[in-house]
């Protein structure tokens, strides 16, 4: 079990920037996000496009944003579970409460932030027969762990960024790398294309083009991976892992059913402390909603300072709370 | 008179960012600061100290983010009257207002918004008999436009880096400079301090220490000034400008008298949109107040934010406000 002050459910921007909020106040944080790495939108949708409205930021590519906030918060030392989707809430008999993960990790903290944004991202999932049957067992849509993939035969599915990248990063890791693709062209980064192509023509991977995987086979762990070109041949090829890369895309999930009051998928906070319905519980970020919301990094970030002030109660319930400047006090690590 | 979309009062970081956020919905701004230069309390306070706290800069130099900030926002073309205090408020017939300040410049605009942080910064005035009296004939408490001095005799009083920096700028433009302080060693930079005393050890300044200035004399324009040292001794000089420089602190000023709500000298607004109990006015940054308000810089920027959303309405009663992220639109000049 993880111990903390503050248990902040999303490591998007407003979720790290709350660390640092927290920080000031001596309260320690632990973030938890279903995506292997932190940044949220930023991170995954579009690390290298430049952002023009972050304050004092005339222009900031996205990912530099969110490594720049790393770098603010780390004198407090944050923890991390990061490819970990939080499922379960279980309240304590003295109020604190307990954080469940997909993975079964357990963090107990005294406040619970959500700052889930659009929701966790959730893998967008091809029909394919037999799909949820390998899940775990052959089947991932994400690539946590490069190293499990050593020697093995890996069928990477998809036509875009994700799957281009991770065919490149795999071919030097896997002893066998497929890259099935619906369509003719990618929708990827043209020179990553242009490499996958090039390691094809070298004979280093398989290349399939205007193909779907139509099932799955094996017993107990995916064996095989049966594939119908758009022409109707099949083909059937060993396989020990498949990656289906075909994006992803946010869902609220479970945190929906935790009796917050909820609005077209957004989470209704009170504006003087982006606190829930439900005693501490607080919601920042794309995820709440409240009138004259905008879904705007910056606003987040207000949000963030505002909650910590609230929140610092029920981890010092003894203490004052005082207010001081940065520029004034430093930011003291603990 | 000068006609704008939004005029600005108080040109400190929430007031410049907001131009920033007007400009992205094509509303144009006029700002009025009672200082010679932008910045509020970060460029008059503390310019040269970091700032630990604004979201993505794990340090910053006060004067730094200001410069950053008037980056950001000069494709917009802000125009400024500067060292000019906004006095008065005149609403016209169609709703929109004449806001006038203490140098009788009129800005029409649809939209007032106050960003005036503590208060307008108005100069400490000394205990000097006949001081009022040569204001503007004489003496003033700033130096706004040092060409005015050239060739003239200055007499500067104070013993910070005002008084310092002052003398030190002057000596190459003025006919001759006196430097009268109160205290025998000075509060500024010790190494302005070391530089005044050799310009006065090389007899390139006057520098009178422990006296005070006490009564001033003329005929409708400052000629000479009386001079009370710690000893008791009194001596007289000759003088075309006096310039006491005893720091500023902010003073609500007239603001007060504008019908808004007001609580311990902050402005009561709607957090929804940061508007004030009258029409088209608005509060923003330091200046305004509600539950949970933080005297922080990130938390005007947002406030900024959701301002211009409303605001707009004013500016263009009958166009539909569309919300776009900059990655995606990007930023465009008028
Ligand atoms: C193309 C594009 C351009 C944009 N441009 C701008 C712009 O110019 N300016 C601007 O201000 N904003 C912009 N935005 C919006 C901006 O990205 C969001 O406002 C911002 O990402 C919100 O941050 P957040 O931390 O609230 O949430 P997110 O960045 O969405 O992060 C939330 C994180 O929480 C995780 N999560 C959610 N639920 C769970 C769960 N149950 N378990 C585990 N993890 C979970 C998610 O996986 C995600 O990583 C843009 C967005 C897009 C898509
Ligand atoms: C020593 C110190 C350290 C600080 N450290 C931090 C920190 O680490 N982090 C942080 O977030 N904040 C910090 N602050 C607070 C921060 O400086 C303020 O929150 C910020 O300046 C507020 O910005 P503003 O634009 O609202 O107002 P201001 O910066 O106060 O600017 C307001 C401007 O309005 C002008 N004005 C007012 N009335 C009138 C009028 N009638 N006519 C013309 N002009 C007018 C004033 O002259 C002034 O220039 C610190 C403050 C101080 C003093």
């Amino acid at each position: 079990m993880i111990t903390t002050d503050i248990c902040i459910i999303g490591a998007g921007p407003v979720g790290l920037f709350a660390v640092f909020e927290a920080g000031l106040l001596k309260m320690r944080c632990h973030l938890i996000d279903a995506l292997p790495q932190v940044g949220g939108q930023l991170s995954e949708i579009y690390p290298q496009k430049p952002i023009y409205d972050i304050p004092g930021y005339p222009e900031v590519k996205a990912q530099e944003l969110v490594d720049n906030l790393m770098q603010q918060i780390a004198p407090f030392h944050p923890t991390f579970s990061l490819g970990e989707r939080v499922d379960g809430l279980r309240k304590q008999d003295d109020g604190s409460y307990h954080v469940i993960t997909s993975d079964g990790t357990v963090v107990h903290c005294q406040v619970v932030v959500i700052a889930g944004g659009l929701g966790s991202f959730e893998p967008r999932k091809p029909e394919i027969a037999g799909l949820e049957q390998f899940e775990g067992k052959g089947v991932s849509y994400m690539v946590k762990h490069p190293e499990q993939l050593r020697d093995k035969r890996v069928i990477l599915a998809g036509g875009g960024d994700s799957a281009l990248d991770w065919t490149l990063y795999l071919t030097d890791i896997a002893r066998e790398v497929t890259l099935i693709h619906r369509g003719e062209s990618f929708r990827g980064a043209p020179d990553s294309a242009e490499k996958v192509v090039e390691l094809a023509n070298e004979g280093r991977i398989n290349l399939i083009l205007q193909s779907n995987i139509t099932s799955l086979h094996g017993n107990g762990h995916l064996k095989e991976v049966t594939i119908t070109a758009k022409d109707k041949t099949v083909t059937s090829l060993p396989a020990d892992y498949l990656i289906p890369l075909f994006g992803l895309t946010p869902k609220l999930g479970p945190i929906a059913d935790w009796g917050l009051s909820i609005d077209k998928s957004a989470i209704e906070v009170n504006t003087h402390d982006y606190s829930t319905n439900v005693e501490r519980i607080y919601a920042i970020g794309d995820i709440n909603t409240y009138p004259g919301k905008l879904k705007l990094i910056l606003c987040g970030f207000h949000e963030a300072a505002l909650m910590c002030q609230s929140a610092f109660r029920y981890v010092y319930p003894s203490q004052k709370l005082s207010f001081k400047y940065t520029t004034v006090n430093g930011v003291h690590a603990f």
